[in-house]
């Protein structure tokens, strides 16, 4: 009888994680024989040691392929790493537990760098536990920063979130500089790595062009030299627009968002960078500002979507499940850049014991040397990743996404401790 | 000979002033007998008092008609009111001067209620000046305040900006919940009305939809209700979603957003509402949060502009060109709604001196009893102007906004003092 497959999504949820369970639902679909049913797990992992686990196949063909155009985790995501199996075994034996009581013989993980880990160590525990299963990571992640593969699914959806976003917003700006704003500042998500405030580069076409300054976490925050290049901007181009990643860091290493805030009640307050640029300016240079943090909007912006992200979320759900029927194990399908102009790429493969955290950072030349932008060789990497659009279908002016019934299979284990 | 008309944007920008924009200058066109030229104001009506024209007649036809999907002001907008004539009428000659010395006959304005303020006394001055001139109003303003208007444009847009955001950032806090990020708040505009706040109303479908709060500028602020309303969201949904404008106030009617945050130099913090809401939250409830702040993102996002905004819009400018041609004077194109389902409206008029610095403000009847919410009525009223999309061009994965020339035409006067 053909073993059934655990899909279970990861950490921070994006726009298009729900095109991978797509595409891996559907194409489960055609090979029944080796597979029998997807089971999701609710809440991610949680749902497999809660034995908690979503039926898939309840759920209507139209609803599995709404998921394509649906941002967020449809069967919910969590953030929870499982426990060193040296220090304590209990949670990979109650996987094995719920596995088999299930007859689950497919592990699909769709996440970051942790979950990769979490998947190889499934994949390595499994034999030794008495439950050989096959083990697949499927990458995602919005801060793209998994290695091997070209890029991360989601990350193309929110570079091009932000590009757009600035694009926007500096038109506003310009609109009102004279007698108003002459500063705008959106701060953009990227706690360790600049891909997303790189993202917003892709914003400029021409050399004048917003945004005028991106911060990098990866370059070390100098006020007179930002607060001279932002008056500088003001001069010539009548108002300045920046970009600012939330990882920013003074030479320190303090992270600027940190910056001893208090609110009325004498509460530190954990607020974006944002503003503290934006009153830094002010009180320097007393320039007008207006700042957005742009935070979940732009993980979750399905509505703005990069077609070439949603195709390759898609093509890594479908990827993972012929993997497994080609009888691959402890692997993660990645995306092979096979040219940038034009884009055109394929699926590779990488195995997940070289995957397992390790953390790819931006190059140091991707940013340009005075640390203020982009440069061409970022430029040609990130262009073709917010390529395209993907609108999704709209009802009464929203965007119809789809919520599934995620109905339980009954359990067959106590629970555990 | 055919006179020239002038044309000024006003005020804080829209999505849609460049449409409005579009249908003016290509209706123009139509009526060569009696409109030579539009020249439009550099920086809004400062364009007019500097003699900075901008010859909107050296402009391409595909550049004019890009206007129609281009956010913000291509001519510039400014905040500046005249001087009242009573006070020093010196503005209000230099004005005519202007005018006269460049054979303009029409005085187009498009802006809020200030605007429409200045047009009329135009209007009424001209004459007793000695340089009669046509003067007609034009709606705009994200603040939806004008009265006798349907709807102002530029308001549809952000509007639908907000509901379609606040429903991504709901699906991605429900996935995130069971082990992360509980609360979600997104800040939006709305000083002094919660229009724009209601509009995230339409994204409820059903009962337990998110936002499940809105905070209104309407509703003095009540922090144990609110502080309940949450926790009872929290525990019945698994998470909870806020929608707070950002002219929410305290029983004293003082602004939330006040709430006295220095930061580290000791200087206030002019932040958000939304980190103030956040952190309340965190210290009585000890949930975990996340909050974005729209801003200018949410007035300049032509990428999800609604249809029927930009409809209306473009027939607004259209309609302030036939009304001049009729010889109408001293009066503004409105919206007239016919029917809300299915939404059918026509072009009525409203006299300026009706118009001038009355605001309508939201009905007490389209806030719930409770004040978290939006009412049936409300949503009736808001549903029609969300509707149907209008896509910008696509280029490299990003929207073409078309930036203009801008020539100026030769001055002809001594500079103003």
């Amino acid at each position: 009888m053909a073993k059934n497959a655990f899909y279970a999504q990861s950490g921070g949820v994006t726009a298009v994680i729900n095109a991978t369970a797509c595409g891996l639902i559907e194409t489960a679909k055609k090979y029944k024989k080796h597979i029998n049913k997807v089971f999701a797990g609710k809440n991610g992992i949680i749902g497999a040691l809660n034995e908690e686990l979503i039926d898939t196949s309840l759920e209507s063909r139209q609803a599995i392929a709404a998921l394509r155009h649906t941002p967020a985790g449809a069967f919910g995501s969590c953030r929870f790493k499982l426990t060193p199996f040296e220090k304590d075994p209990s949670q990979y034996q109650r996987l094995m537990e719920v596995f088999a009581a299930h007859n689950i013989g497919y592990f699909f993980y769709n996440g970051g760098g942790d979950s990769q880990d979490t998947a190889y160590k499934v994949s390595q525990l499994g034999e030794k536990m008495g439950y050989p299963i096959t083990c697949i990571g499927i990458p995602k992640t919005v801060d793209n920063d998994l290695p091997f593969t070209d890029n991360c699914p989601g990350f193309g959806s929110v570079a091009k979130y932000v590009a757009v976003s600035i694009r926007e917003a500096a038109f506003d700006v310009a609109s009102m500089a004279a007698t108003s704003t002459k500063v705008f500042i959106l701060e953009v998500m990227g706690r360790h790595a600049g891909w997303i405030a790189a993202a917003g580069g892709l914003a400029q076409e021409n050399k004048n062009d917003a945004p005028h300054i991106i911060l990098f976490p990866e370059i070390a925050f100098n006020r007179e030299k930002f607060l001279k290049r932002v008056d500088e901007c003001v001069k010539k181009f009548g108002y300045c627009a920046i970009v600012v990643s939330e990882g920013v860091k003074d030479a320190e290493g303090k992270f600027l968002s940190d910056a001893g805030l208090k609110d009325a009640f004498g509460h530190t307050q954990l607020g974006g960078v944002a503003p503290v640029i934006a009153e830094l300016i002010k009180s320097s240079l007393g320039y007008k500002y207006h700042w957005a943090v742009a935070d979940y909007l732009q993980r979750a912006a399905r509505h703005i979507a990069s077609k070439a992200d949603v195709e390759q979320a898609y093509a890594l759900g479908k990827a993972a499940i012929e993997f497994a029927i080609q009888g691959k194990n402890a692997v993660m399908p990645i995306i092979v850049r096979k040219s940038s102009k034009p884009y055109r790429w394929t699926i590779g493969e990488a195995k997940l014991k070289d995957v397992a955290n390790v953390e790819k950072m931006m190059p140091r030349n991707f940013i340009s040397k005075d640390g203020f932008s982009i440069t061409e060789t970022c430029r040609q990497y990130l262009q073709p990743l917010i390529t395209g659009e993907d609108y999704p279908p709209y009802k009464n002016g929203l965007p119809q996404y789809v919520r599934l019934q995620n109905k339980l299979i009954p359990k067959k284990l106590k629970p555990k401790k």
